[in-house]
């Protein structure tokens, strides 16, 4: 089995224990490959080192939080590869461990008792195609407190017009993420829909929308002169013109992750619910 | 062709334009069967009288609200009658035709320019099967400003435990009636989804769940001693006990509607958004 | 020092604490008088007994919960005698000591270590005045899921008119009780304000208001037939006719509570927004 | 009587309607002042020019809508010269007069049939006193789509520590206005409280707080190198550093609005509730 190791080398728990997790893994006979940044935390394991978006596979093993997953996901956008999160932030909704239980998790990894899920990944494109989303994308205004004027179709239906300081399109991973913030609803990844959901609406009825992930959405930017920024799962970000238009359908490929057991509400319960966690974004 | 005429025999003005409705249709040569309450008030349509539950038609014409036509499909249950919704009322989601297009609208269907959309059922358990629900099932708590103590699972894997005045498990079609007055999403239509939205819930952190409409959804009440109350499209009411336990699934019927535009965010713009219309449930 | 006792006589642990206090404070040299349904549970307190409307004291000290409180404030109307609450149950924004700390808690009042806060109840009137409100009246539809058509006026000016399954009035004590759950705001018991908070509102637009408390605020039932019942606290239930009108007021009494710290926000904090307590009610 | 004139001088409308008013006003005898920058495009005024920081006046009419009164309050901050808006905008909350209406509505003004109405203005410090708020103050990230942490305490004591893409402090003119697209209430202008309004918390259970306005507001941003913005009724804007307070208290100045009718609520459901208006903010 090959494993890539990733982890927020920014973090020292995270650099920490990322090396007792390759001095694990390669006691065990797995091949790693590790990224490149990590490797420069960690020399020892220099001889391993790949930039992430060159790692050859079968799972990745990310140190840190949702944002660590959203970064690397986007890295090997397009190879399957799954991702196991070890979670080291108040934060992981697409984290699976703890990490307290991480070599127990691995041992469990290694006997190849682990699921594979599958999540929805969102296409998007503005003059050609952008990084995939899977959580969400942003579309803000540049100058905070100023509005935006956006026109929302779905299947070229035009859905609503409204004046909002931005818009999010949503997958079902990302409703517990950002959405959720701006008053959406829980959506269950086994739902084939998107989300739409205005932000800060200046039209009392506006309420979040709920559609098919098989319908194209596109988001159109009436307001002259005004611009905006479209920022993906709080990694990338693109400027928006007056009059462009941004498309988003369900792309082809989706995220892998790793699932030691079935547990979305349980998540959902302990994290949002139950939790009084103070924390529902993965940035 | 063989049309059944259904209208709120209480609405003088309903009752009327049925009278005109069955003129133009039999003119046209249409077979008649029409509601046998409705002839009490148009005895010159007595020998076309039947009870809707025996109607035998290719289609089924209700003038009147929302709440004839959830009305009428719990009434043709099983049967796969489409319906044309006459709108006399304020409300209007399932009604595909306002009372001054009502003959060009008649004479397209006679043409046959139309098209039949199906909407999901909701099919509801409790000490057997209840009727189905096109819009939603209220479980409510049978003392007014009393709360309910309800957990609520899905595919068994428990989702919330919660106090709240009630709960409501809805279809696409009714996120825009009751569900939508207790916060809920809009869903289109196309959406193979149910929602899952508390009344009062008195917990903070409390929000609308979306599940696939391949789950089962389980509903159970805890509190000892207390009584709820299943309301299911506002039509047929049911007493729920502590611990009893309320399913809720897919339905292998589906309700179908005579559509002669594609026009769910015209609606929902119109009614709910630009509207600023005063109604959104359908009772 | 004279000291009014009144518990929870229907739950043990509140009695058997009720029996330690009065020991303390008989052996305190305090003169005691408890509610006589309270004796029923305590032979031993039989001399003490006097019925709740008749308690002649400088405080009475009540075990239970917000629901203890509400029913005692309600059952002392009129009169100012302060009230300390040791809480029992889950709630208790109005309580202020924890079973823990009660006979400290005491020490200090009995050495006069405390401050007195008044909060403001809400005089309600409908074919004559009805009881103190001290957290809110609820009119609700008597009928689960079938709605009232409301018309609301502060100081004679139609505020709104509504479709609704009720409306709460509530002061800022109420503002984090029953209002809350439907969506209403957390007031500062120091503002001098209502709140009108409508629950499960058809029109889509509806929001929560806040008036002053030196306005009069008017709720009519505009829909024919149609019955809803007032309930007041959670304690009293009046019922309320067809074009009938209910006219609240600030009332010239006040409720008033022992303080031995000076902590609104830290409950809120530990209550709704850290704690992740599932109950906001204190029915 | 002598009278100020502003109007957006960048809307042709407003400058041809600003015209009409000056003659009508200097045909009836009135002193006239006119915005120096209006009078750029009215050059006949031009001898009655003059900066609005220095007009003294009885009276300013101001011609567009919320957002040039709102510039024109902060240019005459400290002066208590009363406000008549005529409305030639979508908006128009604390304008008073349509433009259909003018010169009977100046007829009023000339024979003293009008109201002087009070309005609360909020004091701002940081590192200085900043302008004065009529409607809020929201303090917002820099960068779209990136979270601030802040520590929200009222009088002292700490009220809530909360992640958000930014945080509303409003007076109940501005309850109507940004404070609402983030979900908060409607506050009646009577009423002597501020309003606390998040916007888009990471915490579930962050709800609108209404505090007295007799209150000190103190907001201070926790997250180490982060900046946010403080944007001042849409028109100015302050960078606030890491570890920075912002305190909020009521300031001794008034706004003073001329009302010509008692019509708060009358506004509030024409352009909130019944108007289906699209847009709720000034700017």
């Amino acid at each position: 089995m090959r494993i890539g190791l990733v982890a927020r080398f920014d973090m020292p728990e995270a650099v920490e224990l990322a090396g007792r997790v390759a001095s694990f893994l390669l006691n065990r006979g797995v091949e790693l490959t590790v990224d490149l940044k990590l490797t420069e935390e960690l020399p020892i394991l220099r001889e391993y080192g790949a930039d992430i978006r060159d790692m050859d596979a079968d799972m990745i093993v990310t140190i840190g939080g949702d944002g660590t997953i959203l970064r690397t996901q986007s890295l090997i956008e397009g190879k399957e590869i799954p991702i196991l999160g070890i979670n080291m932030g108040t934060v992981g909704f697409l984290t699976e461990v703890d990490p307290e239980n991480v070599f127990s998790a691995l041992e469990d990894v290694l006997m190849g008792e682990y699921a594979v899920e599958k999540r929805t990944l969102l296409s998007v494109h503005h003059n050609g195609k952008l990084p995939l989303a899977l959580n969400e994308v942003v579309m803000m205004t540049r100058k905070p407190a100023k509005m935006l004027h956006i026109e929302i179709s779905v299947d070229d239906e035009i859905v609503e017009e409204l004046r909002a300081d931005g818009i999010i399109i949503a997958t079902p991973s990302g409703s517990t993420a950002y959405s959720m913030s701006a008053g959406g609803p829980i959506v269950d990844p086994r739902v084939e829909a998107f989300l739409i959901v205005p932000i800060c609406p200046f039209k009392l009825s506006a309420r979040p929308i709920v559609v098919s992930n098989k319908s194209t959405i596109k988001v159109k930017l009436l307001r002259k002169g005004k611009k905006a920024i479209a920022v993906i799962d709080g990694q990338y970000e693109e400027e928006i013109n007056h009059m462009d238009e941004v498309i988003f359908r369900k792309s082809d490929s989706c995220a892998h992750f790793v699932r030691l057991s079935k547990d979305f509400y349980r998540k959902v319960r302990e994290k949002l619910i139950e939790g009084g966690i103070d924390s529902i974004k993965g940035h």
